[in-house]
């Protein structure tokens, strides 16, 4: 399929786990939906491998055969991330030790990847799927695994794995001991061999270490599996992964969860090496909490990985029952994904499961298999997109401001959490949140990457580990004219979480012109006339210019946010969390020293999100998540692509609740 | 025994725990407090038999000699539930594992039911034990075990035994594999020794299967035991057994908790075939928080297992702390029990234990052993069930409504549970509550039970399993003209918690005139003005009848309850929980479609319950659930058989707080 | 160093856990800071001994040397609390089994104490440390261990000496049987090598007893290091170890806990003798939410155990976020700590830790090491007190009221707490807090402890375990003139937490002149206006007065307060929980029977210590637990030793937030 042309639009399909033979009807029904491709076979390892060594595709071929004569593509999944039984019985190793204990079977993502029993059936189905299916006209790509991780794999093997790997790193125990404090409470060994069981540690540096060891054991199962599918695959075909966030619990304990940042467990700059497509799912709130946010973080955190289109593999149909989508809700999530810059939207999943962990986890049809609300709207979208995909498809951006995370940090503040369970990815969510309410659009790269050279703005929340290059980079940046704007807790350790024993900002005093050395919690504390929470530290400004004092009895001399010019460019740095409208009001001022302001008043729930087509057109996106019908003068001269309805600046441009249109630039 | 000249009044007697001897004068309180059976020994096996095959009965045969000499009868328990730890010594294994791990020795139930040398040894003391004391003349009955349940077991062994009992229900491994939907998550296998430990399962309809084979394990246990006594015992002994109901915690936090539902570890309604006299026992917040619901839910549900009266095994005296009752209480729960229909009740226990788990959980008598109010009270009730007991004993009901409930659903709702945290027996009791606080009595049926013709009504509050028969039956109940009232969730998934892969509600959309395939939590949504909550389903009405619509933005167009005319009969659906009020009108309004009505217009905390005495008079109970005095006019010609007070219709008939008249009609 | 002369001041240090060397800066602020004494080592056991028997101590020679220069005492701790990862892998049964199952390497206090492997090393480590360092002329003593408790070893080891000890015990398996009830549930058995693991028990008592053997071999250990110590310590040397409390966590959920009363896990009564300096402990809030309450518990609690001076091992410097002190909460926490009579107060630590468990536990420096102003004020209360030092060291009280405590009612009181989880420390503080806010000084005994003639009055709280003496001694002790004061569940059980089979309070009963047997958890009760609480025994008075009844419609019969003369004495009972306020009423009634009032009418926030020094004159410290300044009309002629300003009787003193005040009363 041309992917500059079409946008890639369908589902999941599991016929291994329908109840009785429906595949015709299911095809039909999904061409009546305007699909073009379905994803196939990556959870079903048992079936397509009965017994060890026996292989069996029928499955895989019938759907396959099924989808060419309806002329959808198929997107074929490596089935690793769900072992069968069998292979769990071969070797009880195969499934993880991990801190709480032994792994049972049944769950998915139970098992050692870093087994080697595991590794070498992993390695046979991978190859003999791909060998069958890649010479099959419609089969355009493979995932594989599927929202990879380590799954928290700890035991006595991986002990032996980790030791050597220290070995090999720190050449000497010495270097462990003093750059880890392994002597506190008497943790300090005198071999590597005698470095003790890293689920038991309480020193949060050792522990780090290991996690890291086990993510870089996740990137390089992915980099494995990509290679052994690239010996076979055609050049046609892509290679991507499923990549997910973390999973943020519902805080009213409803069932199940949403993608609420960047992932702990694997680190995606890393993985993404594997990938010749970013691929990811999304999933959030929706009917009255629907706000957007986490389709356009996960679009502006997958985007900058390749600078390139991603494919939203996964997205939600009903889903959990509070999700089931109001009229309109799914049409705005599909343009909100294309809005972020996807190459195409899959949902997950076809039909609903019968018996299984994920019976309520619905997919666009319910139980019967009959049509409903939102197997219908779907079917609009999807008639829809094969009408705008040539001027959608290949949509490109260009942000100049980028927020700097990076895994180590996400993983350091689990240790050492900010007040009130705070977490990275809370602190992440309001910075980023800050500029989503304000439309202003921005890239999430990681601090690992090292062209900072597109962007005019960085923002660090919470950046507690600086890698080494860090600093220099921020400096450098400065210099020639940058504007950097941190947070609390930024700079604080090294990558090993080690704090640095110098003045804090880390390297950085003289280019925030302030430096601080205790903190506190917030407690009936003010900045600007809001409340200061969670944490604060007691900024004493040198040179900075003082923009927001605490306002406390005894912290009152205290700064809370200061700016600081540094050669060319401007630093600032707020010491502690305010509510998000002030912040609003902090990084506009602070954008102000970049030259960037908003290109209109327009704020959410009215979300503008804009690129240029493969034309060299600007396309805008204006999204209306509310349930109030929204009207505005349009700031453009313009065309809805979806309505074919031209505006004039000043015309009155109006949005239903859930609305989303689709503007074109007109060309004088 | 005469049971139909007497009610059985007591209470547990546990002469083994005594901290010095004072047998007698506990004989001597307990005769002067009208008791006329203990029971015994059902947790005594260490003192019986203090080392392997070493019987020592010599203290149980105190006990009876001394209640022989006081004219009291005994019930004599097999020691089964708690084991000795020699047994846990002899063989490792008679401690069970359970998902949680390998229990440790201390607790009762903690065994494993179906070890091999836990049952050679439970056989032995049975068998000694009954033929030691069957044919004392005061051992009027044998109590098997206590509380019964499978406790968990789930260890190695087990896996093997539900192995083979799937290999003998199901035959082929392929039909477990469809049956169960295992290919999900590549969990199907190929041979019936490969089917994994259950207790790994995220597979629903799996693990609900293993419960229920740990379930039917119970109740072979109990048919076992019932053997063995059988075969020793007098003609005129009774078996029985101490069916417990769901233990719901004190949602407060405080010590214990309550009665709160049908028992999902056993069934009771198979596992009453063990019995020839139903036993049970019913505990319940009592003080301000007293409502007899639990008394009345428990006895709607005991009597029609045998369509018999039954046993209060065990009741409670002064209990923890929270529930020492105030004044008049005691009597109000007696006579409550006895207007339900039960032969007798007991206390659970005479005396408090000075050191164990139950110290707090206090006896008729505190650590002193002295009179106190608790004692006092319940002397004057056994004085007063003497002179009661010709008219009471045999009390006999015929009600026409029935709630039909199963073990497999609420065991499936607890994978699947209703928003909230809302489960099964939470939705049982909502309506089950409505109808006892409209003084609308009903008999609570399993939906095995065959025989439906002694209703008119049958109401399914999420009967969300139903059996294949169920249906049908549901279908012919209506053609007969039968009124049926269904709650959300009912008939969604069959035996094994496999849901429908057909329209909602599964094979009645006829009968209700309607179906839905969506369902969402209802948030900020109203019916007929009051709040819907916890599910909510999208009821498209066809033929049937709208009685109420959900007042929402988006989900407006849908209806919440449904009334349809199928054959001769009433189908109602209600697609939602709206409070307890507003379900009493509604369930009002469709017993008008069966010609039922309630007697009068007394309402909770006035609860009313009526039988029919041996000698064919009506029977009414007036019980006073407040503590507020109450006055109401007679609605009947009747005599107070508690203070012998004639009153006419229209007399004021008076009830000081918590209680209780009992009213026997007047024959004209 | 003289320290009838000299107060000790100072930090611990741990030179072993610096980044980088900066032994040499570190002396010259501690000089600076008015150090007299460092304390080290105690946690460093793989730095000393990095592999066995291989020892290395220097380091700790290094900073021996360097304090030696700077003119600085040192306290060497043994490094017993933290074991190297080799020992645990040359015997893995040196990490305790505990009822949680088996220890993992990482932690402190994770070894089994009982361990032999374990005990041989400490032996040596001990040995060689203590020769090592002896004969330093500035190693003024040893702490040995650290915060030491049984850690909850349960392993099959600690059974088998369980197993033994209580066959020394108690001679007879009967016995056992009796005592502790076992025949409830079937747990008793026919020889000791049959007692059952206690881990498993639901037998309070049983499961007690076994804490009481924990506890005991806790008590021995540090009696053998302290055996060890003083083969080779000079005479002038101490032997100290660091009592902690209870450790109650936030309940904000903060991180950290802080000192909440006293120490179930070992009994500081018997392992005082381990010693020849009471060394503690003391955290807690600060900031708004600093009361002083922790200080002077911790003090009143230490200083009858010897009736002589202790020393503050350990005092919160910044510590975690919350806690960052305030301006001014150092100087009066320092302050504090000398009212309660203090020789001295040393905070934990110097530097704040860069990677490990307590990095967020901060020293007195920041991660930076620059001074701070917790250096600062830390540096101006060390030369205070190098002024104050003649007249505050060697202070001394003579109170005349006493609390009564015993370790085995705290214990118990976990098994059958008191409702919404009200703790003995709770209880036990509520009792203190009222003295305290009343500024009536006390001393905190154990009930053990046989000398009651100096005390007046005695209370007790929550003393649920009556040792045998105890009653007896009451009666004595109320015979002969004395004031007792009881609460709610004293004197219930013996010491084995079995029930006493009499009359409550047990053997008490003419003393108090009333008897109860039935209690009842408080729900809308009022007692003299205020709300009851938590726990309400329904007291039936016989001969004593009724100073305060029940206020409810059931329960008003009952007294909750009674007074009764008996002997020459008074016997007061409180059968429920009320207001601290009403509390404090209550118990300035009960102090006039004693013929005690507080010296003057201040109260809390206000509040008033004082004490005889070495010269025979009283001081007083007047202490403003507040951020309000406070003036007060002088009672007293006196000096103020910090300002050098005298007051005449009437003089306005005035104290700012946080201040204090040390009043040395004027000679005529």
């Amino acid at each position: 399929m041309d992917r500059k042309q079409q946008l890639i639009f369908g589902s999941a399909y599991y016929e291994e786990y329908l109840p009785y033979d429906r595949l015709e009807q299911d095809m039909q029904m999904m061409v009546d939906a305007g699909f073009n491709t379905i994803r196939i076979a990556e959870s079903t390892w048992s079936t397509e491998e009965p017994r060890p060594g026996e292989y069996d595709f029928s499955r895989v071929d019938r759907v396959i055969d099924a989808a060419q004569r309806y002329g959808l593509n198929v997107i074929v999944g490596t089935p690793t991330y769900a072992i069968p039984h069998w292979l769990a019985k071969l070797d009880p190793d195969a499934l993880a030790v991990t801190a709480a204990g032994r792994n049972k079977y049944g769950p998915r993502q139970n098992m050692d990847i870093s087994n080697p029993t595991y590794r070498y059936y992993a390695e046979g189905i991978i190859k003999a799927l791909v060998k069958h299916t890649c010479e099959r006209p419609n089969v355009i790509g493979f995932q594989i695994d599927n929202e990879t991780k380590h799954y928290g794999t700890a035991g006595p093997k991986m002990l032996i794995l980790f030791q050597r790997w220290m070995k090999e790193r720190f050449g000497t125990i010495e270097k462990v001991n003093d750059l880890f404090g392994l002597r506190y409470w008497s943790n300090s060994v005198t071999c590597f061999e005698d470095l003790p069981d890293p689920t038991g540690a309480v020193n949060a540096s050792y522990a780090l270490e290991f996690a890291k060891f086990q993510r870089i054991l996740a990137e390089d199962f992915l980099l494995w599996q990509s290679d052994i599918v690239k010996k076979y695959k055609r050049d046609d075909q892509f290679i991507t992964q499923n990549f997910d966030y973390e999973w943020i619990l519902f805080p009213d304990g409803s069932q199940g969860g949403y993608s609420g940042g960047i992932q702990p467990d694997i680190c995606h700059y890393k993985s993404a090496r594997a990938m010749t497509l970013i691929g990811t799912d999304i999933y959030f709130f929706d009917q009255d909490r629907l706000t957007g946010r986490e389709i356009a973080f996960g679009g502006d955190l997958m985007r900058p990985l390749r600078y390139d289109n991603y494919l939203v593999l996964e997205s939600q149909a009903q889903a959990f029952k509070e999700w089931l989508p109001y009229p309109g809700q799914l049409t705005l999530m599909a343009m909100s994904h294309l809005a972020s810059g996807a190459c195409g939207v899959m949902y997950w999943h076809w039909h609903s499961i019968h018996n299984g962990p994920e019976s309520y986890w619905k997919g666009i049809l319910s139980h019967d298999f009959a049509p409903n609300p939102t197997y219908d709207e779907i079917r609009r979208i999807g008639q829809e997109l094969k009408q705008l995909a040539p001027k959608l498809a290949g949509l490109k951006k260009d942000n100049r401001i980028a927020i700097v995370v990076n895994t180590e940090s996400i993983n350091a503040l689990k240790w050492f959490p900010t007040d009130g369970g705070l977490s990275y990815n809370d602190v992440l969510h309001w910075v980023y949140d800050a500029l989503y309410n304000l439309n202003i659009e921005c890239d999430i790269i990681f601090s690992q990457q090292q062209d900072w050279s597109r962007y005019d703005v960085l923002i660090f929340p919470q950046l507690y580990c600086a890698h080494s290059t860090v600093v220099p980079r921020i400096r450098a940046f400065l210099e020639r004219g940058g504007t950097v704007f941190a947070t609390f807790r930024s700079f604080f350790a090294d990558k090993h979480a080690r704090i640095f024993p110098d003045c804090q900002p880390h390297g950085l005093t003289d280019c925030f012109g302030m430096t601080y050395n205790q903190f506190t919690k917030p407690v009936d504390v003010t900045v600007d006339g809001v409340p200061a929470e969670h944490w604060m530290e007691l900024l004493k400004p040198d040179i900075a210019e003082v923009k927001a004092k605490y306002n406390h009895r005894y912290w009152g001399e205290y700064a809370a946010l200061t700016r600081n010019t540094f050669g060319k460019g401007h630093a600032w740095y707020l010491g502690t969390m305010v509510p998000t409208e002030k912040l609003q009001e902090y990084l506009l001022e602070m954008l102000e020293d970049a030259g960037i302001q908003p290109e209109t008043s327009l704020r959410w729930p009215l979300i503008l999100r804009s690129g240029v087509s493969r034309e060299g057109r600007k396309i805008r996106f204006l999204l209306n998540y509310s349930q109030e019908d929204q009207t505005v003068a349009s700031p453009w001269d313009c065309i809805d692509l979806r309505t074919g309805r031209h505006y004039r600046v000043g015309d009155a441009l109006s949005l239903g609740d859930w609305g989303a249109a689709i503007l074109e630039e007109d060309t004088p």
